[in-house]
């Protein structure tokens, strides 16, 4: 215990992200100050807004600076407390970044129950990417029985809650994954009512068949080719959760949509949000999340890498779309 | 009163409209059934909305046929009654297209009072385009006092009502319009605080400059590279009315939007409308309208066309943005 790995920001990327632009660290172990604990890290969350992080380009948080430890989402274990309100052997949920140690305030932690479902689900269905889908779904969606739910990304930590969510709603539930055993995962075990495999090559035809007289509301992760596509499948009024473009990321220049028109044409609503903006409603999306996994239904699966050392190689895949549900590390 | 002078579609357009997409008509004079009025239309209104009905593609109403009339708004004087809500000699509002005399049910046309604004004000201002803009602005805009809204097409119709409207509410407004000479009636004499010229060539860094700190709300009637340039000046949570495209209307190709993700980076709303379907909110909206009428606090200008025959030239300049203000036809 006399050390603590980091992963720190080396160089900004432009383009795709690359094991240089990360390094490895190990700094001294830090110790709480007054009002803080100290946390051994045992789950780190990879999620796809990190790659903004990384960019120096005006975004809605500050970017990671240079030489600083990576920000993320961790579950772990308080093993030293300077505030009465948190214990040693305590669980606790909190952003204490790419390392094996990490000191916070008390107030900035949640104290989760690691008896009634695995700890790392607190970093899933049960944590950011949880509520992310129910705000989106719930809030800008809005979708009724009956109705048709479009979600991209559909196998991964968000867009997998979106469309078990809207299936326990009474929605016909479409999913868009890439590669064929995603695509059935969607269907089979997660029970959509269909998944396009963007990656079959043929995905206009593939999205039109599937997604049938349009879409009411669409949940979008993905951006580019697929989210313009999408844009001409909306039924008249449709609601867009726009949560994340992964695609685009990557590319130095942004994809050029085509098909905007169809938000004046259809009379769409198309609206963008940051889950951590809307705190006040993460008690009531988590209590409605807690219970459908009480009941059973709400499936997730995991893509774990094991140790911190592995996070850059995972979060690199991840960007490529190479994780199978949500991205976790194992911190060890 | 033996003929009736008609415009009629003769062939639908692909790219820029010419006067051979239309063919005029005399037809005999059309005689009201029971329930019906016959009308000489005085005013004939020209709108871009037209252009879409002129083509056969997907949109949110049916396209007029080729060998029909054109459908556009219209008041006139009713002539002959069938119907005892309506006498001759009554001024009314409806929808009875590119021709000199047209019948229909009492119940589809508005009755209106022309002794306190000149009879055409109820096709501007106080019809149409001013609870398109009133709508726009107050149901998906929602601006607040000391907010920035900026209006394209700021001298047209829609816009000029949407800045004086915005004014009125305590906002910095900035128009969008075409020339010096537009540009300069929409800050002196509808007192926007600043208008760019889109044609002065420097649209990048003029609209930087105008908008300042970023748009809280946009009113948008051009789409194309101005609408792009613009969904990059927007303030966090900023809201669209997206109520037209017209640069986008006589294009074959749709132009490539490159900032959309700003509306994920900045979580803003974006919607589509179309004001006859919120017919609801017209009463509201056109009190609240001949209020500011009457207090002297809206003004606006015409481009009128005199007579029938004119109108299809008419309605190419305007959809070129030859027109100065409403567009209208003296039906004559």
């Amino acid at each position: 215990m006399s050390r603590n790995l980091q992963v720190l920001l080396a160089e900004r990327p432009e383009g795709w992200v690359e094991p240089r632009h990360f390094r490895l660290h190990e700094a001294p172990m830090p110790s709480p100050a007054d009002g803080q604990v100290l946390v051994r890290n045992l789950w780190l969350s990879l999620d796809p807004y990190m790659r903004g992080r990384m960019s120096a380009a005006k975004s809605y948080a500050d970017p990671v600076d240079v030489g600083a430890v990576m920000i993320g989402g961790t579950v772990g274990e308080v093993i030293d407390s300077r505030d009465p309100a948190l214990r040693p052997g305590d669980h606790v949920v909190g952003m204490l970044g790419w390392q094996q140690y990490g000191c916070a305030p008390a107030r900035a932690l949640m104290k989760v129950d690691a008896s009634r479902v695995p700890l790392q689900a607190y970093l899933g269905p049960l944590g950011m990417p949880g509520v992310t889908a129910w705000y989106g779904l719930q809030r800008i969606c809005e979708p009724r029985a009956g109705e048709t739910v479009v979600v991209t990304a559909a196998s991964g930590a968000v867009g997998s809650v979106v469309g078990q969510l809207a299936k326990s709603q009474g929605c016909r539930v479409v999913g868009v994954a890439g590669g064929a055993a995603k695509s059935r995962y969607v269907t089979d075990e997660l029970g959509f009512d269909a998944c396009v495999d963007y990656k079959a090559g043929r995905l206009g035809a593939d999205l039109r068949a599937a997604v049938g007289d349009g879409a009411h509301c669409l949940f979008e992760n993905v951006g580019g080719e697929i989210f313009d596509r999408l844009l001409g499948l909306m039924q008249p009024f449709g609601r867009i959760a726009l949560c994340g473009m992964i695609s685009d990321y990557n590319n130095t220049e942004p994809y050029a949509m085509r098909n905007v028109r169809a938000v004046l044409v259809q009379r769409l609503k198309l609206q963008g949000f940051i889950v951590s903006e809307h705190m006040e409603l993460w008690p009531q999306a988590l209590r409605e999340l807690g219970e459908l996994v009480a009941a059973g239904k709400l499936r997730w699966r995991e893509s774990v890498a094991d140790g911190l050392e592995q996070a850059p190689q995972a979060f690199i895949g991840m960007l490529r779309g190479e994780n199978f549900g949500k991205q976790l590390v194992r911190v060890g």
